[in-house]
């Protein structure tokens, strides 16, 4: 079996929805992907959806503004050639794409605490390939930038082979892509991280598709009560469908939401989840714990100006704070066996997935988020 | 065997140093102390050495005043008879008062994570005994208010059996008093919460017992760097006994300790432990650990009005926070094997007691803490 491709070691033209400026709609073009250098894989891209964090660099509101640009980093693919030096990836694997990396090399990655890979940790301002600083995307030979290392917004992009997670072949790739970033990030906050026992009580404040899976991964802890807290009550009855048992609306109370969960669990829930990234969620989130064995994990990302605030008592008392990134788990040694758990039902992925359209229609899904509208929206590569 | 003793349901008449009022000087005074009631124990105590929360409710500046009183919650005794309901104890065992608590029957004790026991949780408020609300203590009628539940500048004292931890007749009470609260506080600290990884670096902030003990802890789990911090240089030379391998003074530099910190070690320390109570130690404590994998464990008691304040993307970047209250250690469950610890030498006491005095002196123990003069000094009971 050759696992030599046609196009190996040749420039690539194909589609990309390229963003010319900050919040403008997308424009796909032909664009010619570079084939990949030492260290690198090129990838077909089959599959990809859409992500806050897209939209909000798409945005650069207070961002550094790096355009054109190529978005997109919730994918699933398949390698089309490999670079120099990889040995463990070849043509026709199937793949993830990650935002995040592991080097394996670095103290982060031999650490089994951490995935903050020095090599490879997300860098949102650099567009430009590690090996030489450039890009691998161009149009008429002006180079369009990369994207968090990803760029799945196009029908072949270049990756680092750091960033790509191995999965099994039998795996639906339209499925398992949303693993790629939002979706793993919650369920391993909960699982990697919070780590309920059988039994326990779980807050989730935040019930966006990260919220629900962080809920999700209370369900299959065996988490008794669930409790979510968001400032929209319509989320209530699809968190259901996610474990979710109770709701609550801050809004609803005159008084700090942690004061209201403490009356409801008799002294404060065994964990909770922060998928919002609002200052006062976290400090909630952090004050609803019980005290003597309540953990609390941040997940959502705060703005620069945030300052966390708390009376030092309520750590004193034995409350844990965590934070996580990419729901702690390696990109590589770790996603195989989450996209396994999909496989064989534990996990359940089609209920995050309430859209799907053509890639010619990939401004749609951009719609679709900034008006709240549904968790993840499919974006079809070859339709 | 016999294992009633003579003084067995009877008053007991013997010394006490009484605290008549805020700072003034402890009166050596004839006491009456009563028979145990339900769930109680009746001790004799041998050794009782002085720490600083004795001090600073004997100041009882800011702190509610309850006087007269009889302080003391760190000694060595022998059970001399026991109430109604106590089953676990006998007249002639060797044991540790406790100024907290394990009734084994709340949340707390059940749960493997929690020492803050519900119903024998430290209470420095409260002067008198659970059971009836009342002072086992008294001169010619009038109580005098107990301290913590302990009350050890006693010849005798009664305490709650969920408050007294058995332990093995052999270990010299003179040596093992000293763990019954600082010791195991910062020894647990490091051992039971942060626990380093052999080879790893720890930071200790405060140098006094608590945090000595925490250093031999960090020695004890093969720490390879024990980083010293405090602000009064001369301990570092007493520090180094207790494993501390490096000496940092915040006063040194002209930029936060946690910068320091991080530029000696590569980015961080491993573990973090904050034994000082001030809050922008606490701070410093938090932000000098790696983000990653570092802990960083809070054992000081903060003032009422303090704020922890921190950017909340240092949570994000995996870095924990985590409080602790007695090191984590379940007094009667956990105790006999920190004073096993000493018995097998793996851990040493002996450096901790700088001074001894006897009973009649015990104003002195009081001098040569409120002069920052050594470690522990033991009272003898006897002497």
């Amino acid at each position: 079996m050759s696992t030599c491709s046609s196009t190996e070691g040749q420039v690539i033209r194909c589609k990309a929805a390229v963003a010319w400026g900050p919040g403008k709609p997308l424009v796909i073009e032909e664009v010619e992907v570079a084939p990949p250098q030492a260290m690198e894989v090129r990838l077909k891209i089959l599959f990809t959806s859409l992500c806050h964090t897209d939209v909000y660099f798409w945005e650069a509101k207070g961002q550094t503004p790096v355009f054109p640009r190529i978005f997109g980093h919730e994918a699933a693919g398949i390698v089309e050639s490999v670079g120099e030096g990889v040995t463990e990836l070849k043509p026709g694997d199937h793949v993830l794409p990650v935002f995040t990396g592991e080097c394996k090399e670095c103290r982060h990655c031999k650490s089994e605490e951490s995935n903050m890979c020095d090599l490879l940790r997300i860098n949102t301002d650099r567009g430009v390939m590690l090996n030489d600083g450039k890009s691998r995307f161009s149009i008429n030979g002006k180079p369009i930038y990369h994207f968090v290392g990803t760029s799945t917004f196009s029908e072949y992009t270049v990756v680092h082979v750091g960033c790509v997670a191995k999965i099994n072949p039998e795996a639906p790739l339209d499925k398992v892509c949303v693993l790629s970033c939002g979706i793993s990030t919650g369920l391993g906050a909960t699982l990697n991280v919070a780590k309920p026992t059988k039994g326990s009580t779980v807050a989730i404040f935040g019930l966006g598709a990260v919220g629900l899976a962080a809920a999700e991964g209370a369900r299959i802890a065996g988490a008794s009560r669930i409790i979510g807290v968001d400032l929209n009550s319509n989320r209530f009855e699809e968190a259901k469908k996610f474990g979710v048992t109770e709701f609550v609306n801050p809004k609803d109370y005159n008084k700090p939401v942690q004061e209201v969960l403490a009356e409801i669990t008799d002294g404060g829930v065994d964990r909770s989840i922060e998928c919002t990234g609002s200052i006062n969620a976290m400090i909630s989130a952090f004050e609803c714990v019980h005290d003597g064995w309540g953990v609390a994990v941040l997940v959502g990302v705060p703005n620069k100006d945030d300052a966390f605030r708390t009376h030092p008592i309520n750590v004193l008392n034995e409350k844990t704070l965590k934070g996580t990134f990419f729901g702690n788990y390696k990109p590589r040694t770790d996603l195989p066996s989450v996209v396994e758990k999909y496989m064989n039902k534990e996990l359940e992925l089609e209920k995050f997935i309430t859209h799907e359209v053509p890639f010619s229609e990939i401004n749609k899904a951009f719609e679709y988020m900034l008006k709240g509208e549904g968790l993840r929206c499919i974006i079809h590569m070859g339709a």
